[in-house]
């Protein structure tokens, strides 16, 4: 059997600094357990669009059909800021999504022990917190078409269609259902049916979806605005929840603030399961490019180092490596190295990108 | 001059509990100030529809755009959630705004002193915090066409339209800057024109609207998902908010509950002058109709009781009567007069909802 294949596109800001730490450790997975994998690097964003013209060339987005696994670090900056809408950075990012077809956004939303203190919450609404948001990331408002800015009358109308085909609501659903198995067992679901026909349809087909196949698991459905605010209150109510693509935006976010770890957060993205059985997949930290401390070595690589631990698990059934990995994140925590992102004002030394990324290593 | 009019609309759930301290206020102003309200009652959300069929009917629609200011207490209820989605208790509050062309939805954020320990966050993150969101109301998703639920090939699609005009955009702004002028002179715009065109012309609306008129007032503008995370993370870096009417469902919301004082929130939402100079206005509390506790007489007036302060100060220019009511809350409130959802599990006694009127009106 050929080696599993990974496709690195860094992408602007801190990108490169992060995935740097991600290469010494496929490195090291390579020397201490021979397990090698096949590593293609590429751009994507900003920088491909200084090379290229446009944020993703036809030639990587082939590539990336192709492999079992992208890793991505992060695209954008403000010297990208007045580019036409359709090469902005972003559109590369966006075109794997859609292109892959990467439908389920898995994003963690957990509270790392020795960083509790770190939230803007208090220590006991956040310590422990360990909820997965499943966000739909092919559809909905961020592809439906007709969209653009058009004349009528004597000015412009700036336009966005929301649009969800049952097909698209059924598989997201089921993805979250499966998760939840393996979980604490329970799915909340959020849309605002109360003012939306789209949400209506969503809540239906992922009623129809349980009911059918996944009876076992408590259902629950939610305004998208009460889950904002019980978010905010308690997340610890919730397990996995699933929502649509642009309220997955805001919720995963702003659940991801609450842990205190933004810094530290992962994501996966997955689609279909290609030939070999392995699903599509992208992963990718969810923390932004950071171009105010970009080239500066003080990025923390965690959330792109847990983002590769994800792909061990989700791509190449590869559970026991990923918790090693996992677990050499977490006592390098409670050993109290931090990044300046982990640090409040005043509070000791920083320790550099790569300073921990040696760090993560060693506890390997 | 005639008196000012005010049409209540209790509505639902808690509605009309909370809503009978505001009338006891509204006497209070008769009895001891000699200010007399012309006030007439009437019906909105699942009420209506019990007695109409429909959620508003056509004579309260019609007496809402003749007065001076409507007061409205909450909508929905379990009872309600099967209905039709046309005849939905919201749509009764929906067609209020559109109908009144209520564009500027302001939502104070504020955290009370008194309560600045319930908040799920930090004390130094929300105490003194006083940020105001101004949410575009009537447009935008929430009413763009098409929408509905339509076959599509051999399956159902649920489609919603975000739809935004320059001038839509340009008259919300505008309140945005107005307020900012008189608050913290800063004005933070909210959107995703990283990926959505309506979000586009969104900012740059905004920005002429800021560089023509109000270049005094400091502008800063942040993707919604980056917002909900700031809100989380430090939300006293903000003064005014303004953002579309999706986003401002959400944004507000979950700002609402990290002041901890949910409960407490009030709302105002505005049009254009009428004939009079005074605007279209409605002014309501932000939390909903809470079914669970409705009828029992816990349900806390307070949020409901804000909200007529507000109608004081921005329909009948009576800023010095607003400030006498709230400095009468806040005085309450300090006095530790706590309704059930002020208090902590086994934290001593609530009142009930006509006793934190009593103790309001005394203090008053
Ligand atoms: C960069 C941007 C296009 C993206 C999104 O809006 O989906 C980001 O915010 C995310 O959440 O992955
Ligand atoms: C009740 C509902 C229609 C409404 C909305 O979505 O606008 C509510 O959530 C609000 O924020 O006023």
């Amino acid at each position: 059997m050929s080696n599993p294949s990974l496709l690195i596109l860094a992408g602007d800001g801190i990108g490169p600094e992060v995935m740097g730490q991600v290469i010494r450790i496929i490195d090291w997975f390579g020397d201490k357990r021979s397990i090698t994998f096949d590593v293609t690097e590429d751009l994507v964003g900003g920088i491909a669009y200084d090379k290229h013209g446009v944020p993703l060339h036809d030639d990587t987005m082939e590539r990336a059909q192709q492999v079992d696994a992208v890793l991505l670090g992060a695209v954008g900056g403000p010297k990208y800021d007045d580019l036409d809408f359709s090469v902005k950075p972003e559109r590369g990012l966006l075109r794997l999504r859609k292109e892959m077809d990467l439908y389920a956004n898995l994003r963690p939303a957990q509270c790392f022990d020795a960083l509790a203190d770190f939230s803007s919450l208090k220590k006991e609404v956040v310590a422990g917190l360990d909820i997965m948001i499943v966000r739909e990331l092919t559809s909905g408002i961020y592809f439906g078409e007709p969209r653009g800015i058009f004349e009528e009358g004597n000015e412009r109308v700036g336009i966005n269609t929301q649009r969800y085909t049952e097909s698209e609501i059924d598989r997201v659903a089921r993805s979250a259902f499966e998760l939840a198995r393996r979980r604490g067992n329970k799915v909340c679901s959020m849309e605002k049916a109360n003012v939306m026909e789209s949400g209506i349809l969503w809540r239906e087909v992922v009623q129809k979806v349980h009911d059918e196949d996944y009876p076992d698991v408590e259902l629950s459905h939610m305004y998208a605005d009460t889950g904002a605010m019980q978010l905010c209150r308690w997340p610890k109510q919730f397990d996995v929840i699933v929502t649509d693509n642009l309220f997955g935006d805001l919720l995963s976010d702003a659940a991801a603030m609450l842990t205190g770890s933004l810094g530290m957060l992962p994501s996966a993205s997955l689609g279909a399961p290609m030939a070999n059985g392995r699903p599509k997949a992208l992963y990718e930290p969810v923390h932004g490019s950071a171009p105010d401390i970009a080239g500066q070595e003080k990025a923390n690589p965690i959330a792109c180092i847990l983002s590769f631990a994800m792909a061990l698990r989700y791509s190449f059934d590869m559970g026991d490596d990923a918790k090693r990995v996992e677990d050499a994140v977490e006592k390098v925590l409670s050993d109290g190295v931090r990044t300046g992102d982990l640090m409040q004002a005043g509070e000791g030394k920083a320790v550099t990108t790569v300073q921990m990324g040696n760090a993560i290593i060693d506890a390997l």
